[in-house]
């Protein structure tokens, strides 16, 4: 039994946790910690009161809730005592250990395949040294920033408020698995009208991101070992996913009509492909007719299945997207991917899948077991957004916006890097991947960044190494000016070096 | 060459399509069908004019995109025709198949494990065909309702607005893969001050539900074949994600004291345990103290990792809720879990989990991978929502009104089933799991539906087969009257039939 409490507890008046919890937490530590041992009486609570300098009530509090746990028992007549019997430690324990934990064959692949990027790609180390540059108003030509303020921002609140205000049931209920019933139907509506594809409601699931569709297919349509056909450039968040499943990639290099069906070798084992028909990412330029005809011929023959990325279908700055491969599906081949981070914003992380007929209820189920579906209250405000024709609207305004800073971008290309550069015609997207013949592209990235430009290195987003040397330009967080300046300045990194 | 397009061409001028893309379309799927063959040319997009019906500007549009397609080519000076050499396929395709594709292993697990359960299982189908009872004034006894009513809509409403109208760049950002920086301090403060949990913001991470963290986390630690030890009765939603990972279940049946430690086989090769420390799901009741640290101790002689779900460690009726699992741990193997759904509302999806230090950096690369994180508005405005005290304050209320309607439950089973169903004690969480010794469990369901009052089948619950007859009560759905006169119904059941 202690003669004086003092020593062991200390109470902080102006902490944020309660008296009694402190108490609580501290008596609790002595006995855990073998300070007190098992079966020894505690003071009663008017002294403990007093030596602690509390009330007699917060003592109580504080016993009451040890009892309640187990920590203290009480017993009729004789007062209050440590529990015996508590299987304590022998020794006090040492600190949580930090290294890494032995984790799952998944785990260990995937931990195994970010350490490779880091260590062995000069493009990863360049770009987690990123913050470093000294430069104050370095131009960032990050890709996937969208310029916030072409958003009709008043316009979504007034759609959010609308459910805010006047459907409280929609907030406390859980959604649908596969979405909110009506913004499956404005989607699928949508993309009819607009992209050329051939869908009924039934077929599209609302999901959190082209990740979680990717992540899901993987899971339903992958073994380990499996072959996977993409694109080379590609979208590396993909190759990621199907790596971390196990998969092997086999990357066909793409050219100005896209991913190269012919080139398929005629013995691949592969039963599914990854491609971005409507705008090659990263390269830029649309698939052609014959290769998509005869990608779907493949899928047929094969027993495949075909994921289109159309990560940013709606934007092309030239006349009407082209439509969708999905359109030209009749097999039930295409599992068609779109996302609404782009088009509208990414804090709102929503995105759809149109898949075929039999894939619907495996997709489903699986999500159910991952996932309880997006939050109701943003599909249904965007659902709205689509229907009440907001949405057409604000793709006529981004058309407008990126496509200037896109001509913007090539304007100051011509004029800074006359000849210097390849990229691809086709105006759509929201970047452009230059290709820098003869250069060492690290050197080019190093010191744009010393000239106080931000670009992005093109072998990230290459299957095979070495890969051609070239820069990736995100332009839809510029301003045209902040395009031209930073064009300026990449430019004086080819007169000054000759890199 | 055709004579007159009249025949194959049909413009619906009431249609949601523009017109020039309906001709685009129709012209296409002639072409694609081989009903006009490869090189044949199209007539003078003049004379298209006349024939459809349309303008001739509407025409070239039609054409534009057709050409841009690569459908059609023209020639100068010659006129346009239909594009050759593409690979049409010989015969037209059948319809789309709608039979199940051949899936991964995981995938054809996952098939098989929801067929077991639909075709093997009693209480399934009842859920099944729950919605068939004719009864109009049915009162469902449904787990996982929340009462709307509680929720403070205007608070949150004016949270809300406060990002919306403000600051429209957190609109515009992907949010951060570990969550909000903000509201990972919040949910470290809360869960350090009311939950007994020891961590630092840093081994937060927001999720969009806990099936997400038990996805995630099975990813990194479970191989196929590994041994999961979980609870019977147990929270079936988990079950179902270890078993679709191929993880093989090792069910200790709980107690008044909650997991059973010490009956851990000596040679159990487990390297996971799931557990539901604070009020064990569904039966009730709390995990004894030396069961904890017994726990805790064979996880660190098997360097195993514990699951602590406290999907409602925050709803507790009579007195302080026991502190958390977790804060017990010195080594670094419990994993926290708890969610936003049930003490704000299910549709906000979101929920947090408390990582050791070793397994951070794990997860989120994990959950890099899957998916970009939970919208940052609604983070935003959750992360006030606690700090400015509001879900203090809140969850005394829900505490109150669950507690309330806790009581009427207890009241109405004392008042209509004296004696006839055994259930825990403590006055926790959402729902009260019934056991109804000598019933046959099945009929009570059906039954009970027939006397319009919904219930749910314990047998769900529990791994081994046959269950013990129980039924599972949620009352936070219901109003006070509707539980009182739900269980009088319920007592129908057992005066009439004597099942």
């Amino acid at each position: 039994m202690w003669r004086d409490i003092r020593e062991d507890i200390t109470i902080d008046r102006q902490g944020s946790q309660p008296l009694y919890w402190q108490l609580y937490w501290q008596l609790r530590q002595l006995i855990l910690q073998g300070k007190v041992l098992p079966g020894m009486p505690l003071p009663p609570s008017r002294q403990l009161a007093q030596q602690v300098g509390v009330a007699r009530v917060t003592v109580l509090q504080a016993l009451d809730q040890l009892a309640a746990e187990g920590y203290i028992a009480r017993k009729r007549g004789a007062g209050t005592f440590v529990a015996e019997s508590l299987p304590l430690p022998p020794v006090p324990r040492s600190a949580a250990p930090t290294a890494l934990p032995p984790l799952s064959e998944w785990g260990r692949r995937m931990a195994a395949m970010l350490e490779a990027d880091i260590n062995g790609s000069a493009p990863v180390r360049y770009l987690a040294r990123g913050g470093e540059t000294a430069v104050p108003d370095i131009i960032d030509f990050g890709f996937g920033r969208t310029f916030a303020h072409i958003f009709p921002y008043d316009i979504w609140r007034r759609l959010l408020a609308r459910y805010l205000g006047a459907d409280d049931i929609i907030l406390a209920r859980y959604g649908s698995v596969a979405g909110f019933a009506p913004l499956r139907e404005a989607v699928a509506d949508h993309l009819v009208r607009l992209r050329g594809v051939r869908c009924t409601p039934d077929q599209v699931v609302i999901v959190s991101g082209a990740q979680q569709t990717l992540d899901i297919l993987s899971r339903l349509l992958l073994n380990h070992g499996d072959t996977v056909l993409v694109e080379t450039p590609g979208y590396r968040d993909a190759f990621d996913l199907f790596r971390v499943h196990g998969a092997r990639l086999a990357a066909l290099p793409v050219d100005e009509e896209g991913f190269p069906t012919e080139q398929i070798p005629a013995n691949s084992p592969a039963r599914l492909a990854f491609v971005t028909p409507s705008n090659q990412f990263p390269r830029g330029g649309s698939m052609s007719l014959p290769r998509r005809l005869a990608l779907l011929q493949w899928a047929g023959r094969q027993d495949a299945f075909i994921i289109e990325d159309d990560y940013d279908g709606e934007l092309r700055y030239d006349g009407h997207p082209h439509a969708a491969l999905q359109g030209l599906d009749e097999d039930g081949r295409v599992v068609y991917l779109g996302t609404f981070s782009k088009v509208l914003f990414p804090a709102l992380r929503l995105a759809y899948v149109v898949l075929p007929p039999a894939l619907v209820t495996p997709f489903v189920q699986a999500k159910r077991l991952l996932d309880r579906g997006a939050p109701t209250l943003t599909q249904a405000a965007v659902a709205d957004f689509i229907q009440e024709g907001h949405f057409d609207r604000h793709l006529r305004h981004l058309r407008d916006a990126y496509g200037q800073r896109r001509r913007a971008l090539v304007q100051a290309l011509q004029t800074y890097l006359p000849g210097r550069a390849r990229y691809a015609a086709v105006a759509a997207g929201l970047h452009v991947m230059l290709y820098l013949d003869g250069c060492v592209e690290a050197d080019v990235l190093w010191r744009a960044a010393e000239q106080g430009v931000r670009v992005y290195p093109g072998a990230l987003y290459h299957v095979q190494q070495p890969s051609p040397p070239s820069i990736l330009l995100g332009f839809s967080g510029l301003s045209e000016a902040d395009i031209a300046e930073g064009i300026r300045r990449l430019a004086g990194v080819f007169g000054e070096s000759g890199v």
